[in-house]
């Protein structure tokens, strides 16, 4: 039987450590882009939801095992932006992914949100998670050329929420 | 002889009710855009270049007739987004706009800059901002619809600046 998962949206300091170790360990993600996910935390922990950020964690075993942080783009009606969705790399290819994604989907459109965003980069590194989004019933929306940097786009991912 | 326009990118305290007043007068903006216009200055003046938020703007007769703001965009490597670019109604159409589009854009590609990117809406309230950015030699990258809201579009536009 698989361990039990948790889910819950509470954010605690002790997450900082947690949301940097499973970014790093990912190996999708650099160091600026880590250090944006801790800020995220930080903004969070400092402002609560004034931030702007949600947050979904999934503990396992006593341990972050994975997590989402998502939040309404200022200045619409109901889109939301899913900004990081991220597993402990020993724990991946249980479904935890997918959980997260369906668990922040179901929050989304219990606040009236209409769609959700998600972007990522067009490198081969990332063709996994965009099978990932794919899978999830995400549709590529829009392409950016050497967005990110020369011969890096960036590609963002969209699905209409049903409510 | 048209009065002299003076360019500036140092932000005073008194750029706050500055830039309400002419984002407000405009009309293109809600009030929570008109909000988040001013929060930008708030988040620079209160932590300086680290805020990411760089601003132009023209005076004109002693009090701020326009004004643009900008920075590069996280995690990319000279990517920038032009966040605002708004000139007081009274004196439209004498070129403010697009001498500040041009300034902020010298600014991007001195500091190797290589995308400038802009957003709006898809309503025809902006049709004229949509042709001013295309009249600067913006393209249109990418188009999500329903984005603001049902039946509000957001559009992408996009400039490769030369060094």
């Amino acid at each position: 039987m698989p361990p039990e998962v948790c889910l819950r949206e509470a954010v605690h300091p002790s997450d900082r450590d947690a949301v940097r170790r499973i970014v790093t360990d990912s190996g999708f993600f650099t160091a600026a882009e880590v250090d944006v996910a801790v800020e995220l935390v930080d903004e969070r922990l400092a402002k609560g939801e004034a931030s702007g950020y949600e947050f979904l964690f999934a503990d396992q075993d006593g341990a972050v095992a994975g997590y989402a942080c998502y939040g309404e783009i200022a200045c619409t009606v109901g889109s939301y932006d899913l900004y990081w969705v991220a597993v402990d790399p020993a724990l991946q290819r249980q479904g935890l992914g997918r959980r997260l994604v369906d668990e922040v989907e179901r929050r989304i459109a219990e606040r009236q949100g209409r769609k959700a965003y998600i972007e990522t980069s067009s490198r081969a590194l990332y063709e996994p998670t965009r099978q990932f989004y794919l899978r999830c019933g995400y549709r590529e929306v829009a392409r950016f050329p050497d967005f990110y940097a020369p011969e890096d786009d960036k590609v963002v991912y969209e699905k209409s929420l049903s409510r």
